[in-house]
């Protein structure tokens, strides 16, 4: 995950390349991500990415913690995949959780 | 809710004035969108709220019907509250659904 | 959804027939419930099926309200399926809801 | 955490004394668990726990795997707190992730 400069409202974009995928035989590519912080000394933050190869959009939210444990992002994820109609609708939703670290 | 326009790739912002607060004795402000659609005949998308009133933000997912029960927003929604510390970090995240129907 | 007598503990056990599974061909056959409520006017519950049929397995939460919209639960569920190792695990937990109604 | 023998349909009991509540100033007491396994290698489960000392009640979902990192259940669970009408109750579920480990 690449994140760009935050913008003065808060506002970043960037890049995700996920090493994971629900869909077997499908080539993993760079997706965009969109997403603002609310400036904290532990901001908050949601974001989501668009899953290029892939019928389906994952959102986050989360919180910036830095402490005796390091600098993370601790997240809580939903991830939507398209349904073929309202009747299927209710299995289309995962959830997870995920903690992202700075690469150094 | 609000939503403008959605541009050429899938991007939209825009505004929601919600009638509900976890928190008592503030006043709620229209916040801002941002979000992301992947077009279709049956769309999925995220988007997040940032809450301009309150330590929180909202991220949905979901999927745009059109059917015999009409045209209806099929979302779930996490909502991430600030926690003091890592160590309250476990309670701040809540989950949902929400249904949006189109004002006429 | 079928719930037997609630004991002086809270704790009740029933059978639950879906209509509705994530796996094709398989035979939905009913399944066991478990579960436990704290007695109150509107009273908050927990229950678990054990789906026969499928490596699956689904916890509940929720409430019992009874007001101008009739009596109803309204639930909040994860659907865990079985994961092949831990690494796949991220993808393994469906979250929904639902809200049930009394057969008359 | 403490779980009892499993019997031969998988349910088991047991007990959970939580070191974190969301309520300031209530006493913690040790809370009954209720669940179910689903043997296999890599068993699947669902519990819930009835917080005494609180009006709220959590179901956990996961699975236990053994590997290079040890054994563990990896869970995720929604904690539901009592609300005090329908209207409240969007903001009464909590969502969750924690990874269990034996007392040595």
């Amino acid at each position: 995950m690449t994140i760009s400069v935050i913008d003065k409202n808060g506002y970043f974009s960037g890049s995700y390349l996920t090493a994971v995928t629900t869909q077997k035989k499908v080539e993993i590519k760079k997706s965009p991500i969109s997403g603002v912080m609310v400036p904290s000394s532990q901001p908050i933050f949601a974001f989501h990415v668009n899953w290029t190869f892939s019928d389906s959009i994952t959102a986050f939210t989360g919180q910036c913690f830095v402490d005796s444990s390091g600098e993370r992002l601790e997240t809580m994820w939903l991830l939507k995949a398209t349904a073929g109609s309202s009747d299927d609708n209710w299995a289309s939703t995962r959830v997870g959780s995920n903690v992202f670290r700075r690469l150094i």
